[in-house]
């Protein structure tokens, strides 16, 4: 794992991928006491960053492998960014949801053309069901976070950074990245290691579900006592990947921890201040980059607002609640 | 008024304005029946399109004369573009506001540095005390769009536009504009002429404010018979600008009109599809593209989403009726 997948995976998303841009508003460099800046990985195509590994971990099988079609596990960024990889590459792809996943989520889905298999999350044995798929009809899996491709796709978004914070001069900087198993973050670090060494990349995760900070603190991968009961269920895992802790431990500093009230008001903020619409799970960093000041080492920090999938009525109670 | 003043605005903005990207869903793709893309300058600085404008026209000032500072009259996102280039160039600006203005847009422009100046639309004569102020101080008014330097600065969406276009193969296709006084409008029709002559610039507007359709249709400037009283109030002038009115003529396919709820649907769409914020009048050319697909031509569709500068209140009201 390392720059030259990353790099790879660039050559091989260029064309498919959005370019996304950097955001940022006087009126959260004032909140924030230094200067904000927001990558909206909300604008990639399905509304995540996932679009990029998933087009990364498609697009790098050998052609007849691929050509019998991909499977993955998901309930949500991962299964309409793989959705939508395969369905650009003309290849099957079977997503298994949980049965209870949101009703829009299996939906959109279905409609990026993915077969979706329902499980029963009491009852029924998902990798079992998913191995047995597996065999039956070749598909290859695509993991969310642990695979090599997977990492260097999310690491694109690390040189999209580099490149557009030498271009405003930024050499000094904490890089927040909201954080499940890991891929995003140690994508990000693999690529600011090489591109932009002033720039650091740190964890963001909701309270609760700190696994990764605490898996940083001891040195050592940590669970989490729950996986489920937070909005924020889109960064949500049991414990950061075999693949991607190495990485997160050479690379990144502490993790940095915030509320779930503080992710729905960075939520209601980037509506009000950035124009773009965040899932709680996705303003994670940005809740960091505003309410942790004294966290943050860097002259400038940016923050990835990693996906946008957040139901209309999460939203609007956000921001009644919240409204500035 | 020509492409070369274009160019030159482009050359005065680069690094200071934002570079849009251009947005997409197949969900869109699906409702318009064609490919739909989006240019959201909605994340624009100030949250719309008018920075561009307000930024050409302050730094195409000569230095002597621009020191002494701007002045702008406007409730709204003119008033925002202004107030910020004005600071980003260590120059004064006044900016006259309706006292009736809402509250926030008010508190945004004095917290982008600006002097507001509130009048009482019933009793006071808002030319006189521009013309007043202006006199006492030596400031230069920056008109809201029929000026050649304003213009030049919307044409370089334009711009942005065609070499978007081009790289996505797109050689046909209606590019629908939000239509006030005609600014973006004829700026972005100049800069297609120039650089991409298979796009179209049409404007759109709100059903009862359509002056700019009713003129080109005549032939002749025509007048709206109301001034306010929409949701779209960003895009709603009384009638084209003497500047903006013969080049729209020249260039400008026929103008396409959609209803308020229309506008309201566009915006909900944007939210869920987009995860982009848009004020109504901003969604004016999104609902044309998605609801008034007889009445567009091209192979695909480009709109522009104006500007993001909506209340939560109206918002949420708006995702409750939509919700999708």
């Amino acid at each position: 794992m390392n720059i030259d997948m990353i790099n790879a995976a660039a050559l091989r998303l260029a064309g498919h991928a959005r370019r996304t841009p950097l955001l940022s508003s006087p009126f959260l460099d004032e909140i924030a006491g230094r200067r904000v800046f927001v990558k909206p990985e909300c604008l990639q195509h399905t509304g995540s960053f996932k679009f990029r590994g998933g087009w990364s971990a498609v697009s790098a099988l050998p052609a007849d492998i691929r050509a019998r079609g991909v499977i993955a596990f998901s309930s949500g960024n991962h299964a309409q960014g793989v959705a939508l990889a395969a369905r650009e590459h003309a290849i099957p792809a079977v997503i298994i949801m949980p049965a209870d996943a949101p009703r829009m989520k299996i939906d959109n889905t279905r409609a990026l053309g993915a077969e979706v298999v329902l499980y029963d999350r009491a009852g029924e044995d998902r990798d079992a069901l998913g191995a047995r798929l597996s065999a039956e009809r070749g598909l290859t899996l695509i993991k969310p976070f642990d695979d090599p491709e997977v990492i260097a796709g999310q690491g694109t978004t690390g040189l999209e950074i580099a490149e557009d914070a030498a271009a405003l001069g930024i050499t000094n900087a904490d890089v927040i990245v909201c954080c499940g198993g890991g891929g995003l973050t140690s994508g990000i670090a693999l690529a600011l290691e090489s591109r932009a060494p002033g720039l650091r990349a740190r964890p963001a995760e909701p309270e609760g579900f700190d696994d990764v900070a605490r898996s940083l603190t001891s040195g050592r991968i940590e669970r989490n006592a729950r996986t489920s009961g937070s909005l924020c269920d889109a960064i949500i895992t049991p414990q950061p990947g075999d693949l991607t802790f190495p990485i997160l431990k050479r690379l990144c500093g502490p993790g940095l921890v915030v509320t779930e009230d503080e992710a729905l008001h960075a939520m209601c903020l980037a509506f009000a201040r950035l124009k773009i619409v965040v899932e709680p799970g996705g303003a994670v960093a940005l809740a960091a980059a505003l309410f942790r000041p004294d966290e943050v080492t860097g002259d400038a920090v940016i923050a990835v607002a990693s996906g946008g999938n957040v139901d209309a009525d999460v939203f609007t109670r956000a921001l009644a609640r919240f409204q500035i």
